[in-house]
Formats: structure tokens, C-alpha cells, sequence
């Protein structure tokens, strides 16, 4: 079998098996802005939290994004989905041990977002205002 | 001036008198799977890297992406872009102050990635065989 070069986050180049590197796949997880809010908020609950409650929560996100959201965790193990067979059925969400784990990670990078965001918004007007004086038609 | 609810990572509902919630802006920084990766290299170099040797380490990226996410990176503060007038230009990328703590959650995110990827793996599969098995026609 090939071995491929993967490059792991640690900056190391690895030889893999692997046709994929499969942290690099894990990674297209958390390549949702919605990702560290629901798991937030479902850290916050502590417990299961219906689908209407979770959104009203997210003050913002639409039924399909939230769903999707929602879908792409459980699919991940991070999220445990209960359907109760109620009329109209009633659907449950909590965080499975391995959500709750990364939960961890994602609230110290919204800490990090609530404690950066002013330096970041002022980055931000630097760089659009050099970029309006002196616009460079060819960029590396 | 209209007070709107703000949504924080924390889970808590706080009153802002911004349109948009800061941190949720910033959050949109890390919703890209090759920031990790990118951050990860610059990082590891610990240094000034040129363009193209950070392109050949991340195997895979292409030169737009790698464009893209660097530009991103530098208008938020967190990449420091040097060009040096000599022909052709050598431009060099390294991490600011910011972007070094930014990289160590993002290391956190790689190394948690690289240590569950099996488990998030079966996970998939176990959802793609439940899926196929018993389709639901709406979802909640």
C-alpha cells in the first residue's frame, strides 16, 4: 500500500496509510461558526434540550442551519438525538461524553473570541483602511 | 439606543448595544478548517516562513486558498506579512503575539482531532448504516 504524507496539527509531517489524514477531517468539524454556539449552549443546559428551545436560544440561526448543525454532530457522536413518539413527536438533544469533551475546547475559543474581539475589530479597520490607500494588484 | 440580546459562548444571554455580537464575529475567524493547519505551521516554524515553503507543508492547500486564509489571518492581526523589496519580492509570513495565542486552542483543537478521529470515524459510519437502514422524511 502507498504511504501518503499527512500533515498533523502539530506541524509534523507524518507518513500515513491513510489515503486522508483523518485529523484534518475531524478538523472540517469545528469549520462551522455554529459549532462551539450549540455546543455552548447545549454545556449550558447540562441535559437534554428540545429543538425549539435550542433555537430560541441561538438567537439567530435558521430551522435548517440549526438542523444541519444538529444533524453533523449527532452523524460526529457528539450529539445524542431522542425522539419521544408523542403527538407531534418530541425530539430531544443532549451532548454524548466525547461532545461534552470537545465542548471544553470550543468554550476556551469563545473565551478567547470575548476577550480578543475589540483588538480584532480594530486589526480589521487598520487593514481595510492600508488596503484602500495602497491596493496591491498581485498578492502572495 | 435599541439594546439587542447577544448570544455568548458562555451560553449566556447578554444585552449588547452592538447590531452583531463580537465574539460570534470572531468565532467566523476559526470556521475554516485550514486556520488550524496554517496557524499549526507557523507555529511550528517559529519563525519568518516564505509563501511557498508554508504552501508545500500544507499538502493539499492550494495557492487561492493559501492566499485567501493568510489574508484573512493578517487583516484580523493574527499573521504578520513582510515584503521585502528584491526581484521578485520575497514576502514572509510569521505569527503576531495574537496569533501565537490564538495557535495554542487551535493546537488543542488538532491534538483533540488527531485523538478521536477514530472514534469520530465509526460514529459516521454507525449514523450512514442507521440512515440508510431508516430514513426520516422530516427532521427535527
Amino acid at each position: 500500500m502507498d504511504t501518503v504524507s499527512c500533515w498533523e496539527p502539530s506541524g509534523n509531517l507524518v507518513e500515513s496509510y491513510l489515503r486522508r489524514c483523518p485529523a484534518r477531517d475531524v478538523l472540517t468539524v469545528l469549520a462551522d461558526k455554529w459549532v462551539p454556539l450549540v455546543l455552548g449552549t447545549l454545556r449550558n443546559e447540562g441535559g437534554p434540550i428540545r429543538f425549539n428551545e435550542l433555537r430560541r436560544r441561538l438567537d439567530g440561526i435558521t430551522q435548517k442551519m440549526l438542523t444541519r448543525t444538529l444533524r453533523n454532530l449527532e452523524r460526529d457522536g457528539l450529539v445524542r438525538r431522542t425522539v419521544y413518539p408523542t403527538v407531534p413527536p418530541r425530539v430531544e438533544y443532549e451532548l454524548t461524553g466525547l461532545g461534552a469533551d470537545l465542548g471544553v475546547i470550543t468554550h476556551a475559543m469563545g473565551q478567547w473570541a470575548l476577550r480578543h474581539a475589540d483588538e480584532i475589530g480594530a486589526a480589521r479597520i487598520e487593514f481595510d483602511e492600508r488596503a484602500a490607500r495602497d491596493p496591491e494588484p498581485v498578492r502572495l
